[in-house]
């Protein structure tokens, strides 16, 4: 089999599609169903202290023989026993996010292991590609949970990304079909990372009302907001409208804070308070139909790749049938 | 020539890319030049007065024998004036936008003109169709100008609106290139509405300043705000400044209005004021890199279109060529 998409190549992956490793949704249970549905599985270590992290990874290992991966946000506090787990058991791939990529990706590359940077900007997508990674993540505004300050969204993000770095893309950010894969692909990345879509898995540890909630998000059902913290896309529950509340009142960065407290994602997404929990979740929810075992999810996204592009080696029907000749 | 492309026969035009009938920035010679190179030419009827968009319609029809348009915002206050112009001159194309289509589309419709509308999401999208029109606009956030109160991408809503509607749905919102015409088309639009690529055209009637200063505005160089009011996407500049400042002093939704005033778009736009003036242009604008002929915009769109569907009737190649063959 040879391939000529630098994003399966990299990852050892039948398919260029990759499960995010988000905060209580990632578990070994979802990576290595997605890594054995030819997709690269990620484990979310965001959520997990370092010998949890440990664990996920064993258990991952045992149910995998393929490829996977492990989320990394360069922010967190247990980064040095996160990375030392990583190194000691082996995970082929390490996506990292949210901080400077230039400080551990040399050491991540030297210890033979594949580097791969979330950014929302292509001025941000060139700082990770001096610093050295294999790939970027280019993540659009319609996302969910931690965002880029500039809006991007993936439709502009992706072909500014992909033009402005030699090394290939992964669009993120609304992506949840095989039609928006392969407009995704069209823009000019190589592959996809879907989050929000896994959520809704049966091998999601997401609370059951969480996924629940996520099939039943309407359009316009997500929001940025805590653009002076860091900016997050979630769910419009009751404690969004407390956050609106407290915007309404003209609360100061240190007041949103306050409110948002610690561990209020945990509450929301993992235990399931649909009310004074925080419920991370992109704009593509609103398309999300019903709770699949995560390889279905996988299947199905490429049966609708696939379809759409041998029906375009056909030729253009349908809607893509009109007169495409220059006119004069 | 047949064609089972619903826009291109619907408006009697080669492609289906429109060029959106901007504020300050569509003039008859923009739009007779879109016309003329096989797009739908749209004249921007809510910056001016009746008598001038009178005018501007006859010398549309004596520079092009094809189908051209008028945008005609329907919370306009010469709404009544703009629409006998626009009967008493026979324009085939009606696009209407910002208010109920309910109103006035069976009437156009009676006077056999094709009305589409442009909506921020699906459910807008529906009532659209209800009220007899013969298209839909599904407009995303990263679009310039007033935008929708949802914040939807133009990569969820298209497909979103597409699964909701029977009648034909055009992307817009991000769109400047043949590889996001090509990506809008694959998400189930069956044509594209172009606006910032065309305010930066020879033949746009937006200030020499504003052409150039589009073309210099970098990614995350603009923003939406005024979310209270109308939300409207405009360009960071000082103006944009003094907005943020009054939101940092608590500004009131009076006091928002008070400062935005009358004429702000113009004295920007138009006039070219580009420190206390209203710039108004999309996300895309960060990968526009020059003035051109609107018919050289459309060609070379057009020309990028065309080199992808050819290159997949060839076969998946480049970072298209993997093995998407089901793995089990």
């Amino acid at each position: 089999m040879t391939t000529r998409n630098r994003v399966s190549r990299l990852l050892g992956v039948r398919y260029p599609l990759i499960q995010a490793g988000m905060v209580w949704c990632s578990p070994w249970q979802l990576a290595s169903a997605v890594s054995n549905a030819g997709g690269l599985g990620i484990i979310g270590a965001a959520s997990m202290y370092p010998d949890v992290l440990a664990e996920h990874i064993a258990k991952c290992r045992n149910a995998t023989d393929r490829p996977f991966g492990v989320n990394l946000p360069l922010l967190y506090p247990d980064l040095e026993a996160h990375i030392e787990r990583i190194l000691a058991a082996g995970v082929p791939v390490v996506f990292t996010s949210a901080g400077n990529p230039r400080k551990y990706t040399r050491m991540l590359k030297e210890n033979g292991r594949t580097v791969v940077h979330v950014v929302s900007s292509a001025a941000f997508a060139k700082k990770a590609e001096d610093a050295g990674v294999d790939a970027v993540v280019a993540e659009g505004f319609e996302a969910g949970g931690h965002n880029g300050r500039e809006e991007t969204t993936t439709l502009c993000l992706v072909p500014e990304v992909a033009e402005s770095v030699d090394i290939p893309v992964i669009a993120a950010g609304g992506i949840g079909t095989g039609r928006a894969m392969l407009a995704a692909m069209v823009l000019g990345a190589e592959g996809v990372q879907i989050g929000s879509r896994f959520v809704a898995s049966d091998e999601s540890s997401a609370h059951p009302a969480f996924k629940q909630r996520v099939v039943e998000t309407p359009e316009g059902g997500t929001v940025l907001t805590l653009k002076e913290l860091t900016p997050v896309r979630m769910i419009r529950n009751p404690f969004y409208h407390t956050i609106e509340q407290a915007y309404a009142e003209g609360a100061s960065v240190d007041g949103l804070r306050a409110l948002l407290g610690r561990g209020r994602s945990k509450r929301g997404m993992f235990e399931g308070d649909m009310d004074t929990g925080e419920l991370e979740i992109g704009q593509v929810s609103a398309q999300i139909r019903g709770v699949l075992p995560a390889g279905r999810i996988v299947a199905e996204i490429m049966a609708e790749y696939r379809g759409l592009v041998n029906a375009f080696a056909a030729g253009p029907a349908g809607r893509f049938d009109f007169d495409m000749d220059p006119s004069e």
